[in-house]
């Protein structure tokens, strides 16, 4: 089958503040080939990833991430690598082309699936798809006591993992020590306790390492990004000096960043998000290269149950890979953009949706209800305008 | 002085090929403070780079580049440091930020040098401005004939180093061999040679490898991106094989990703586009860590002069490393945006133009030229609509 068409839809909701919420929009793709239409989540800013799928051409080596896909071949895995490699080649100069290539790969897996009535995970060369540990994913408090209150709530709604991430963590090393006293308390003695600190250090090591005392204490399980995306150097100094495991790569818009991270920042995690590191088959190959190395692979989402069951596909394989991010307190538009529903099961645990490609139903009303209007004019062309659900 | 506004002027050719050819299009930034105006230019595709700059916010890590910027202060470095710093922190997940910044951070430095009366690499920190000898840098002909052809027309411009570029290098390893003795033959025996790869080998080190006995016996004094930007891993595998030193760089788009090429990937020579990497402070910290590596710092530029006076700023201190990348046969589009020229002297060096900033003239008549309007509409709303030069 061909590639016949590539729409975009920009979801917003009402209001967008500054809290280190994903959910609040959506970049949402759609791929039609041969009468199968696939879905896919970029994690990224709309607009500019709009702009990267449009863009006029600047030389050979910066062109629009359009031209490596529309009109092409998708009969196979192969056909998705080739379309990666483009992109990769006629878009390098293009920064933002990964983060649009990455939705735009994940629908062509859940069009290819839909084809051919197979799972994600399965064309990706998985034999089973194992469950997985789900740990509630939220914002730390902004007193210490607000960050107990949300530990037992999690715990209450039958989650034994949690993550507590960013601001005010960081930012007072007092206060840090207290609200990692509370997360370890409101969640109980045997729950599994992550923290992520939002790249607050910038590359101070120092300032990290201050709060390694009290990580150890409240027996956190990860560190997650201490330092920006690219800080290798800060990642490997602070993992020689901590007994708790550093977590990172969520920044990474391709396989080879990711691997950095595991080979020369000695991270412990690495957090892939498929809806930037270039989608499933990269993420594939992270996992499969963490796996060799002792490293355990987790997925990142903070968005929709769409770009969920698409983190979850390239390691679902993976049984020892155990713990999955499981987004909890989604805006309005990240909950109803899908039908489909991923809910931990009595066990507590996470399973993938069944049915081929990423199994989620995208809810055409959402596509609606939340909806963007897009037009992007160059040179008196109109080169995008949003399309109709 | 604070940022009163921000213009951006996306410039084309009428028409734009496939080359590798950066000089076809330009994204000029123009940054007004205090009744100073200073003049940048992104090396990055014009439409995501304005888009990320007037991007809707998608969470407080996500933030357009804009916000970062306008109506702060600019009195001193530190003021640009503090934005930079932002621009990391508040577009994190934005990816094109970096290129978007870059253009900006170029002409904050240049509105700050104006201010102040005193060039940018002065403000940067360095001593004396050191002259360099510039490389011709062209792209390889389609027949080693043709190749051959161009290094005798660079011999015979004064031009004692070059650099041959891009396809049909890596194709076809006997044409390779021929494409580079016809370089040095038509070069001369005492002329520096250079080749530039263009990532054609991706993450394949056999095949770059095949190519070392030839660039040996050409004495090539570098191979230039032998594989993709973020391929550490094959970098250091084929450095160590090679006696040929190895350089890349110009896909940075912050310092450390350069920093990784040295300390990981084993480069010899780091390449740093100031246009990408975040512009004139970043690039600087590059070249102080190079020379403490004992690796050679060198610009990256295929555009303006206006982009090769910013790229030669942040090591132009730097007297022993000496030779700089000098683009011949850029587009008219390229020629006329500047009034300054650039040129070798009678010694056959190159010396930044006095003056303060970046010492170089725009040319309001090519900003009218070779304008692309742009219109971009969010929500009904107009965010971006092509400034009058």
């Amino acid at each position: 089958m061909r590639i016949d068409a590539v729409d975009f839809f920009y979801l917003s909701m009402p209001e967008v503040t500054t809290a280190a919420d994903g959910s609040q929009d959506a970049l949402v793709v759609r791929v039609s080939a041969g009468g199968h239409v696939g879905w896919g989540e970029c994690e990224a800013s709309p607009l500019p990833s709009i702009a990267a799928w449009v863009a006029p051409m600047s030389h050979g080596a910066c062109r629009p991430v359009g031209e490596s896909v529309l009109g092409r071949a998708l009969n196979g895995p192969e056909d998705i690598a080739a379309m990666a490699a483009d992109v990769a080649y006629n878009s390098m100069d293009l920064l933002q082309a990964s983060h649009t290539w990455s939705g735009v790969e994940i629908a062509l897996w859940d069009a290819l699936g839909k084809a051919r009535g197979e799972p994600a995970w399965k064309l990706l060369g998985q034999e089973r798809a194992h469950p997985k540990l789900p740990y509630a994913s939220v914002l730390f408090g902004t007193t210490p006591e607000e960050t107990g209150a949300r530990a037992q709530a999690i715990r209450a709604a039958g989650f034994t993992a949690a993550k507590f991430g960013w601001t005010p963590f960081g930012l007072d090393l007092a206060e840090d020590i207290r609200h990692l006293e509370a997360a370890r308390a409101g969640l109980g003695e045997d729950g599994v306790l992550l923290i992520d600190a939002g790249q607050i250090f910038g590359e101070d090591v120092e300032a990290a390492a201050l709060r390694l005392p009290a990580l150890e204490a409240a027996r956190a399980a990860w560190l997650e990004e201490p330092f920006g995306g690219s800080a290798l150097g800060a990642y490997a100094a602070l993992a020689a000096r901590s007994k708790v495991p550093l977590a990172g790569g969520e920044a990474a818009h391709n396989a080879s960043m990711a691997e950095h991270l595991i080979e020369f920042g000695h991270a412990g995690f690495v957090q892939i998000d498929t809806g930037r590191v270039g989608g499933l088959a990269p993420a594939r190959r992270v996992a499969e290269r963490a796996a060799a190395a002792g490293v355990t692979y987790v997925n990142h989402t903070f968005t929709s149950n769409l770009a969920l069951s698409a983190s979850l596909q390239p390691y679902v394989g993976l049984e020892h890979h155990r713990i999955c991010e499981f987004p909890t307190g989604l805006q309005p538009l990240a909950r109803d953009l899908t039908l489909t529903r991923i809910e931990p099961g009595a066990d507590g645990l996470i399973r993938l949706p069944e049915g081929p490609g990423l199994g989620v139903e995208v809810n055409p009303e959402a596509l609606r209800r939340y909806a963007v209007e897009v037009e992007i004019k160059v040179g008196g062309r109109v080169l995008f305008a949003s399309a109709k659900p």
